[in-house]
């Protein structure tokens, strides 16, 4: 058994594009794909660290993603819409390929939408929303998953987690960011609930039935509810039809359908808009990022957190201290970089 | 006092015309308001019916909004941002001169905004998704109100109820469409337990010390919550600064310390994206629009409720019947025709 250990980012970054590189993929889905593990597991955003990489090696072993695709970036047709289809491959590598364009897209026309079709997506939004507002632009992103939520009022499993993400850029400072699953929790923490034999919250989950229940495996078996009542739901709905039906790729349920399971990623598409705030304000009274600094500031002071801050927190104590595994995680890693090896 | 009665929407819409006519609005202000707040009539959307009258003359009588405003729609300046300058003037006008413009930018770019500044704002923003709905494209709509409600985890009003709205096309059929506030409740809905002298159900709201009250007089000096917790609370920020800083226009505490009071309507942007489907899904398998029929028909066979569905069965009924108003209402109506004269 190896011993905790500490690494830098871009020493872990190599780790796990390594493991990557071994497991058949190309260097360009290999490297996205690492940075967006290792910016989860940098925010100790553990459910987006090095813990997925075993789920996109299951992925890949099931055969539902293409490890070396080349995504292709659609040509300019002159609108504000920016396409790349990333050829059943991984959306880091998409994203990566589109998010130049799409921001200069923004920048040129106040607003422009990147749709990344036919990927497996298994990446937190924040890190696309990050780079967005790096280059001076609000942005907003959202995409299906596979059904585990009903429809509020409904009786069984319809839409996805499905997860939205905004930002706005703030100079030199953390961007405000936040992103959330429109499920009133992740499926994560039914499990927890499970393992630990506690009952759940109530409003969390219905049974196989679609009466509301507390029992994890009766939710387990049953559905999750989206957050905040018929609100949510409705947020949930709009996400299935703009990042699903509007953009030609697959709905929560038809993922679920095309995979058959919920233990490997899904396959679909996203949707991402960017927002230049210099050229909406253009002509306006007052510098709109002045204005929003005097907005979020008036948050703060009220002593209400913004979202994001646990992240940046810890972003800050790993460019001081680097990243802390602990020695189940430093397994992990030894295992998946030799998988036939003696570890 | 005059009897109940009933009316055509044609004819209760040119007696609310009028009324705004002789409180001095110009036809080209008093058609749109007419329009919108009969269309809440008609919808049943008491909130937002005729109830509404009186609020836009007292704005008026207050001198914050301009009965003759003349709305300007800026120069196409190349980009996919459509703005139309309200001059101080109703919303609704201002809608009306930019909705057939952002409708044909939104058709050739894919993806467009329409920009209304300096706005007085009373309406539901579903007449405006309908609109866009009805030209085959998906909408959003967003704007602030006036600090009403507390951030989460904060303890004091700084956020407005800030409505959301989203609508896509159903081709001949009702569009789907939601509209709702990012507050747990409208503060009507406080208001009317204060009458009643009914506690709040938890969650509702904090009083003037940011703790937790089920008092409606403790509330309504206090702050409305955010509905769904964090997250709702991060979409209403998001509004705030898409829908007041970005368009450089008020937020709602700018709204709030302009009027210096929520007696009258408040005074700000809105944010209006509109997509088209067609243009998304060019070159994609599936007709979007087919697809998004299977996937609203898999929630309506759950036994889900589809927002709005209460609008339209009223609609249905007044198409059959016509709007009845009672004696109350029918007074009132009289009362506004003719203010100083017997009834």
């Amino acid at each position: 058994m190896p011993d905790a250990a500490t690494y830098s980012t871009d020493a872990l970054e190599n780790i796990v594009r390594d493991i990557f590189l071994r497991a058949g993929l190309s260097a360009q889905q290999a490297g996205p794909v690492a940075a967006v593990i290792v910016a989860g597991e940098r925010d100790n955003c553990k459910s987006h660290g090095i813990y997925r990489i075993e789920g996109c090696l299951r992925t890949l072993a099931a055969g539902k993603v293409q490890p070396r695709a080349v995504p292709v970036l659609a040509e300019d047709d002159g609108t504000a819409v920016v396409r790349v289809d990333a050829r059943g491959g991984f959306s880091p590598a998409a994203f990566a390929l589109g998010a130049p364009v799409l921001a200069e897209r923004a920048h040129k026309l106040g607003v422009a939408a990147l749709v990344i079709n036919d990927c497996t997506h298994f990446s937190a939004l924040w890190p696309e929303i990050e780079a967005l507002t790096a280059r001076g632009l609000a942005a907003m992103a959202m995409c299906p998953s596979y059904s585990s939520v009903a429809p509020s009022g409904g009786t069984a499993p319809l839409l996805g987690t499905n997860p939205f993400a905004f930002g706005w850029p703030r100079g030199e400072g953390h961007p405000y960011v936040f992103d959330f699953a429109t499920s009133v929790v992740a499926r994560g923490e039914i499990e927890l609930h499970r393992r630990a034999g506690k009952p759940l919250p109530e409003g969390w989950a219905i049974d196989s039935d679609g009466r509301p229940t507390t029992d994890p495996d009766a939710a387990l078996a049953g559905a999750m509810l989206p957050f905040g009542g018929h609100k949510g739901s409705a947020i949930s709905t709009m996400i299935e039809l703009l990042a699903g039906c509007m953009i030609g790729d697959m709905t929560s349920d038809a993922a679920l359908d095309y995979l058959g399971t919920t233990a490997i990623l899904p396959h679909h598409g996203e949707l991402i808009l960017a927002f230049s705030p210099a050229r909406f304000a253009a002509g306006r009274p007052g510098d709109p990022f002045a204005r929003a600094e005097a907005f979020l500031g008036a948050i703060s002071g009220q002593g209400a957190r913004l979202p994001s801050q646990r992240r940046f927190a810890a972003r800050a104590r790993v460019a001081a201290e680097g990243i802390h595994l602990n020695a189940d995680e430093v397994a992990l890693l030894e295992r998946l970089r030799d998988p036939g090896g003696s570890v």
